[in-house]
């Protein structure tokens, strides 16, 4: 449940918005289960959705952690190679003097015949790989000898400024090789996408031309160990946007499930019951939702309650399982803060053999008090392997 | 008390050997005492006996640890050199096809003559040192330049087979010049083994004849800091066994107790009388106690009940002792599992100027409850040392 934890909230009598909502189903998990917080990254860490996710998922982010680029271009179906600099990137819209006049162009529904105008040109030697994502999104890959990911996006985020020239962020001679494809890019994208059919008629329509492709977020692909090969679990993810990009960046086969959106009306249900159908074809499944963090980046406590509720009648389908449960949060984020924040978030592992302790309840404070105490996200994939059996005596 | 961390048992109402049995004496100690629990070597892992008890006494395994072979070698009364190589090695039985018919020979009784016909012999410029250990069991050394302990043992552990081909496990000349040693050693084992007058004697009283020695669990010895070089504290060991060599491994006196035997018949009360006997002489007494791990490990929850309880009684007699006792374990053996496994064990801390808190049981639940929170083997150490003041200032 992404960004659950929370501060206290004057309106709800100083409860947090997961301590105010009504959570029968996960009161029950806790109750039955042993109940903790944990440090998703360490102790005074506000931790990024994705070294957060790492970190859970037992890699140490100092060393495995190369960008939010090549996670959310794995997300995209890409086959990255070793070596791979890969960006999220955007279809935007500009005017003439290349000022950017929406990073969104217009919230465009899909990419696909843009991506085609560009995907698998060669500039300098290096191949551009551009390949659709969700909505105005895609990802943009380069792939060749002497790159770099010490290079800026030319995405500033601003609208009504000059579209950002990429500039290396090191001395060295890829750095810089890697700026001037980049900037040849982001001029041959106008060329290409401005006069398109397909945007004459968006301006026709009075849409705006998705004319520049935008990119930031540039890290370098570095395979990581997945939990079948650090533990042989078989591994399934339930996520959508960066969260498919960790479950296909960890080699989890996706789920798709028709329904989760990823947004405030997320069937988070048909999440838990698509679970429990291939429960049987896996040793673990990662299930994400998304829209409690989204709430408290909005500022709006209510919205987070009710996504709390929800989110606790779709556990409610887990109660029956047989096999180990964990409840938890990738960070909090405080409504009054309206973004992350480096509090622990609470924890319930419900299960055979689990030594359950006097929890009752699902929240920062009373899980707080539980028999896990307070331990790190590194820690928690060798518990869960471990207890599942998957477990490699260290000595003799 | 080994292996005294367990899960919940049906039978006991849900609750642990350690819950379920009466430990009144344990109870005191915990009720005047600080508690809490540990996670030997860290959260979610399974440790070994030896990685354990490494970390309980401050040595870092990752750093340490090289194998089990040097710590029993310690403990059958080598004077391991740097650079050793120290192997397990049992006397066994093979037919003449080298076929392995048992792996202890019967369970011979002492492997002294036939240690005696091996040790000190020199195999391409090797030195191989062969010391009896209890039984069956023997300590093997191989001592010279150019020699790895990246090799396999002769022993696979199964009988029926063959015996294994020692084979190197990296592609060093140390390895297999090793490898090449420890083949030969093998062979000649067989030779001046099997037409020893001892072994025509047994086969004419039907038993099976001692003519092979088999080995595993290969290691170099490479000498660690003591608690005294560390601490300056003056240590005994009481235990047997692997422990035995865990003591001798860290330089403490052995001090052998009769009717201590490792097994369900041990005398404990006689270690804890024999402690305070000692404790004059001594700044840290380490008493190791085995069979609630065994019991465990056959599964027997009925039997670890009672094992707690003599332990408990035992325990009894270090209630009036003036100075610091610690109660605690090495890891967790579920019963259900009959091995070893990842959860935190119980601790108590209990003398004087000691913080005590609310925890009135020894138990794993009623100790999480306890002041000292959740710690880490390698904390344990340094928190004895410096509250018995073998303190130094960090800093200043």
């Amino acid at each position: 449940m992404d960004g659950l934890g929370d501060r206290p909230i004057k309106e709800f009598g100083g409860k947090t918005p997961l301590e105010y909502a009504k959570t029968p189903n996960l009161d029950k998990l806790a109750a039955r289960g042993i109940n903790g917080i944990m440090d998703t990254v360490a102790p005074g860490i506000t931790p990024g959705s994705d070294t957060a996710h790492l970190s859970i998922f037992g890699l140490d982010p100092h060393k495995h952690y190369h960008g939010r680029g090549p996670i959310e271009a794995c997300g995209a179906g890409v086959e990255l190679r070793h070596g791979d600099i890969a960006f999220r990137a955007n279809m935007g819209t500009v005017d003439e003097s290349m000022t950017v006049i929406d990073r969104r162009a217009g919230r465009i529904g899909s990419t696909v015949e843009l991506c085609k105008q560009l995907d698998g040109t060669k500039i300098d030697g290096v191949e551009i790989i551009l390949k659709p994502s969700a909505w105005y999104r895609a990802a943009l890959i380069l792939r060749g000898k002497g790159i770099s990911d010490k290079v800026t996006g030319n995405d500033s985020k601003k609208t009504g400024a000059r579209i950002q020239e990429v500039t290396p962020l090191d001395g060295s001679k890829e750095a810089k090789k890697t700026a001037t494809v980049l900037n040849k890019l982001t001029k041959l994208s106008y060329e290409r996408l401005h006069d398109l059919e397909m945007n004459k008629e968006r301006m026709e329509n009075g849409e705006l031309p998705a004319n520049v492709l935008l990119f930031r977020s540039g890290g370098q692909y570095v395979p990581v160990p997945s939990l079948k090969e650090r533990y042989g679990m078989k591994c399934a993810c339930i996520g959508t946007g960066l969260y498919r990009g960790m479950g296909a960046f960890l080699k989890m086969d996706l789920i798709d499930v028709p329904g989760a959106t990823g947004r405030y009306d997320s069937d988070f249900s048909a999440k838990t019951k698509k679970a429990l159908e291939i429960s049987d074809d896996y040793d673990f499944i990662f299930i994400h939702m998304k829209p409690t963090d989204s709430a408290a980046e909005d500022g709006n406590p209510e919205l987070k309650v009710q996504m709390v509720e929800r989110m606790d009648k779709a556990m409610g389908e887990l109660l029956d399982f047989h096999g180990l449960v964990i409840s938890t949060a990738d960070h909090t984020t405080p409504c009054e803060l309206k973004k992350h924040s480096y509090e622990p978030v609470p924890i319930i592992m419900a299960g055979p053999g689990i030594l359950k302790d006097d929890v009752k309840k699902f929240g920062e404070r009373s899980c707080s008090k539980g028999g896990i105490h307070r331990i790190r996200g590194l820690d928690l994939m060798p518990i869960i392997a471990n207890h599942m059996g998957f477990s490699k005596l260290y000595g003799a």
